[in-house]
């Protein structure tokens, strides 16, 4: 009679993004199968191994067919209604990060409300409806504020600053339901990468310093630029709160750095852009450790297999030119690792990235972005062959 | 219109076993389709994303579809003839490493004959075809001497070892076609990883000892505990062997060490058990330096992550005793990355290794052993459970 224990645990994601495309690849080394609930079955996951069940994440019954198929449920993104995450659970499914964490990245206004009231240090902020609602707030805080959807934003999409009173009509489409917040001041955007198990066993990996730009994660350089304390006081924040909330994975704390002060900015309960450097850069990457923390498996070492890395994301400029066509001159770049996530191009998708390794964060980022460089063409030289057509 | 460069270049592999299945993952990071041909539809390969065609790989019909559905068929194995490789590089299909070089893996009297014409150091070696032959042979240069199947053996199978006379009969059950070659008192057994493309570009990895157990690789070590001047003569052999057979992908020479030389043991054109520590412990894996080759893509970095590197293989001994169900344990190991094919047990097939990268070999070795004896359960304790059942 074969062991039940035998049979490898089976993984589930609700999303077959580029996340679940590299949990998947990290689980398959590990010989563990993985089942995606996705709208498309030609999903980046699917492209990596991973069974896709076709459908979508705000429909209940797909999603029991996802969790009746799986050991453990995760996800890939946010736009999954937290009640269905509730019924799974209810229904005595096994969901990592569980309900409860996963709500935090779901609705930034839990997320703040809840953060502020264990004294986590957030922005000043308060719940929005309205355009009233939103010039209020920037009377009695000042401006320029910040506006966020509640729900359903993500790289950028979904927030806005507002300089003055005029801009909160336009700004108020992103209600009803928004968090209006004093816009920071920050030195530096950065991000604390946790991995907790369920008994609570807790890993963290360097801070990273993250560059955006138009809202999205365009570079990322580890070790952050930053004095010790900064990187001591987010690694005990983001623990702490992994304990707080009972998180069950990864989770990405995004923090604004003001002199030697962090204040939490947003967070992720999953793999993020934040942390794709850990791939090549640490001894366990974080789609691994994701994978080891959601199936129970002991965590992994985090420690940096180099003195400094960096990430650049390439994001296609048109749906008519294909970063792909240029894989072989970043591939020429020494030292650079693409990584190309099998989407097709459309203008402002992310469609890969690139790490690179070396002895010193200027060195990482100079090679990261001359890879990057390689798969973006020139705009002009593009418009030129287009024209030409 | 699309651009047809922009079109990713697809990848055929004959053979989707775990070769197969780490040349995919590596494919699909960069973000490579990969169709291979398999007699099993969930082969290792397709649970990392490979499209499998159903077909034998010593069937014709079946390579012709591999070969129209890619850009080029490359090599998971050897078991493929020869003719029908020429026949599909006649056709116009792009096979790589290209039949002339995957001949000398195939056939291991024609890579003896021409190596030794091109003067590289092998054993004194004769065809065989009987005990007669085989007899002469000891008569002549000594015994013990070696029997090698010309085709078709691998991991031990089609090799013996004959002592005397007496033992002739029973090993000339490997002919007709044999290669008979005097047993060579060598130091160690190392093997040199080099990849080569079209153009003539060459990288070589670090030399690895290879420690063998039952004619299968059981555990490797980086570096090899060899006198420069042996590392130097094995770059330097397998870079001109690379060029003088026209290699295109990764190549595999098994070496005996005597003395300071070096002796031709075995080729592999394709990536190879000893170079399985690449993964973790190279910029660049033998499987993406492999993608990176028979694609005609610029070869990437092969310098050593770390000071040392060790990799034990994982052996299933029965098929009612399963390690995948003791992956907990071995992942809590540190420092040790556990992989595993996705391979039911069955009793001597090799179902995952384990690597760790080590300030020094003893201390990579005493990791990956650990890991990998977390595997393997007390043969006692798994009888005994047994019998209780």
């Amino acid at each position: 009679m074969m062991d039940p224990a035998a049979r490898p645990a089976r993984l589930g994601i609700v999303g077959g993004g580029q996340l679940a495309r590299m949990m998947t690849q990290a689980a398959t080394r590990l010989g563990l199968p993985v089942t995606v609930l996705d709208t498309d079955p030609a999903c980046p996951a699917a492209a990596a191994g991973a069974v896709v069940i076709t459908g979508r994440s705000d429909d209940l019954e797909a999603l029991r067919r996802l969790a009746d198929a799986c050991d453990v449920v995760t996800l890939d993104h946010e736009r999954v209604p937290i009640g269905h995450l509730r019924t799974l659970e209810a229904e005595g499914h096994t969901v990592a990060p569980g309900s409860t964490a996963a709500e935090m990245a779901v609705d930034k206004l839990v997320a703040r409300r809840r953060l502020a009231a264990a004294g986590y240090p957030v922005p000043r902020f308060a719940a929005a409806d309205d355009a009233a609602d939103l010039e209020r707030f920037g009377n009695d805080h000042g401006w320029p504020i910040v506006v966020k959807a509640a729900r359903g934003g993500y790289d950028g999409r979904g927030v806005v600053v507002v300089p003055d009173a005029t801009g909160t009509p336009d700004a108020a489409r992103l209600g009803p339901s928004m968090v209006v917040e004093e816009h920071v001041d920050f030195d530096a955007e950065v991000s604390m990468v946790v991995a907790r198990r369920r008994g609570g066993e807790v890993a963290t990996y360097p801070l990273a310093w993250t560059v955006q730009r138009d809202g999205m994660c365009d570079e990322l350089v580890v070790p952050a630029p930053v004095p010790p304390v900064v990187e001591r006081r987010a690694t005990d924040l983001a623990t702490a709160l992994a304990d707080d909330i009972g998180l069950v994975g990864v989770m990405a704390v995004e923090l604004f750095v003001v002199g030697h002060e962090v204040v939490v900015n947003e967070l992720a309960t999953r793999p993020h852009n934040s942390a794709h450097h850990t791939i090549e850069a640490n001894e366990t990457s974080q789609f691994e450790q994701h994978v080891r923390a959601v199936l129970d498996l002991p965590l992994g070492s985090t420690a940096s297999r180099s003195a400094a890395a960096a990430m650049c994301n390439v994001v296609a400029r048109s749906a008519s030119d294909d970063p792909r066509s240029r894989l072989a001159a970043a591939l020429a770049v020494p030292g650079a690792h693409p990584h190309l996530y099998g989407k097709d191009p459309r203008p402002g998708r992310k469609v890969g990235h690139v790490t690179a390794l070396a002895d010193s964060p200027d060195q990482a980022r100079s090679i990261a972005r001359r890879a990057r460089s390689c798969f973006e063409a020139d705009l002009i030289e593009a418009d030129l062959i287009e024209a030409g057509r």
